[in-house]
């Protein structure tokens, strides 16, 4: 399993249109991508323009399949301009657990 | 539904026993509490002390309810001196899937 929590500055002029193209990838790549497990995108209440995403995939082989796929690559070419930064950090899970899960 | 992000700095000589504690505070709120819908726990690779953790829950009732729970007062007073600083962030959902939500 990879788990990767992805942290996004974006530009607060585009901050609508960036959330929605975010929330348009998400939904497909976790549609029709068997190996996206889990994708949560959210933005802080006190800084919108603040944006995690928490990753889970079911192996490496998943991930380098989700980021060739042609929805994330939409995502990323549509949303390069309005990204002002981007970390992302590998994890290790402790415990992952929600009620669909136990 | 309330989605928060905490982000905590663990000191390093009581790692192994502050993850033990936060597994079992996470397994324990998810398996009685009806109301804490995700806890997701995990530590980062490259810095190993940094902990990140993903929660929703049903409503403001439920958290309440949860941070006063035994189990979680167990962890919090538990750890209480091997947690170096703690940042909880309030976040609004984006999109939050995963394969068992569709």
């Amino acid at each position: 399993m990879i788990v990767q929590i992805a942290r996004l500055q974006i530009d607060s002029a585009h901050l609508d249109e960036y959330k929605a193209m975010l929330k348009e990838g998400v939904e497909t790549a976790i549609r029709v991508e068997p190996g996206v497990l889990t994708l949560y995108a959210v933005y802080e209440k006190e800084h919108p323009t603040h944006v995690t995403v928490f990753e889970v995939y079911a192996d490496q082989a998943a991930y380098e399949a989700h980021i060739k796929s042609a929805h994330f690559l939409k995502y990323k070419t549509g949303t390069q301009s309005m990204v002002k930064s981007l970390e992302l950090v590998r994890v290790s899970p402790i415990a992952l657990r929600s009620k669909e899960r136990q």
